[in-house]
């Protein structure tokens, strides 16, 4: 089912692109709970992250962990969270979010940040992608 | 460096067992955020999973899809969630949780089970792993 992820990969929504291959897509979460929050997504529309291939979800997750060491190495944070929830946009997302305490963690507190910090910080990771 | 679940490993604190093999043990989480919450860890020790050598996570990731799976038959939710925090046990774990809404995924709502009610949950779990 097309959300507005799918308007996302086709680029009919613009965003802070991270990284991109033919199967996967990540992007900074523009509703971030801390700086460099950022979601790994499929190209192929699924909802459910375990309804997945095995195949497929196993590409899914080596993509996130690519892109999580790079927010590592960007972000000044303790360590890097993941997190699949899937309750409000029924397309699989990887959260891959910087951890400084519990509160980054539980997605009721949220970040602020203006264009030129969501571009800077999108740099900023790419630049470390391994 | 030893943690509880080190001594979870080595069977000196008991824990209601999901799945075992020789790089992986899942467990219920004792103090869940919903029924049938359970971790999935290495028995090797390691602090952030994203230090994990590449082959080592996949495996993780591929074991804990497996026992997600199982969750997601046995208990009564609409997805299982995956959640990697680590700010508390310095030894990389997994969250599987049932989640019927956003609040069970913030870590600050608990759910109370009595011994019996994690013994059944257990078994529920294990008798719906493939």
């Amino acid at each position: 089912m097309p959300t507005i992820f799918t308007k996302i990969i086709n680029g009919e929504i613009p965003c802070y692109k991270i990284a991109e291959d033919n199967l996967f897509l990540a992007f900074l979460d523009i509703n971030p709970n801390a700086k460099g929050h950022t979601l790994c997504i499929p190209k192929m529309e699924v909802d459910k992250i375990l309804d997945m291939e095995q195949e497929h979800f196993i590409a899914l997750m080596t993509f996130s962990r690519k892109i999580g060491k790079a927010i590592g190495q960007a972000i000044d944070c303790k360590r890097v969270g993941i997190s699949v929830i899937g309750l409000e946009v029924p397309h699989a997302h990887v959260h891959l979010i910087p951890l400084n305490s519990m509160q980054d963690a539980t997605f009721m507190h949220k970040a602020k940040l203006t264009h030129e910090e969501f571009e800077t910080v999108a740099a900023s990771i790419r630049s470390k992608i391994q």
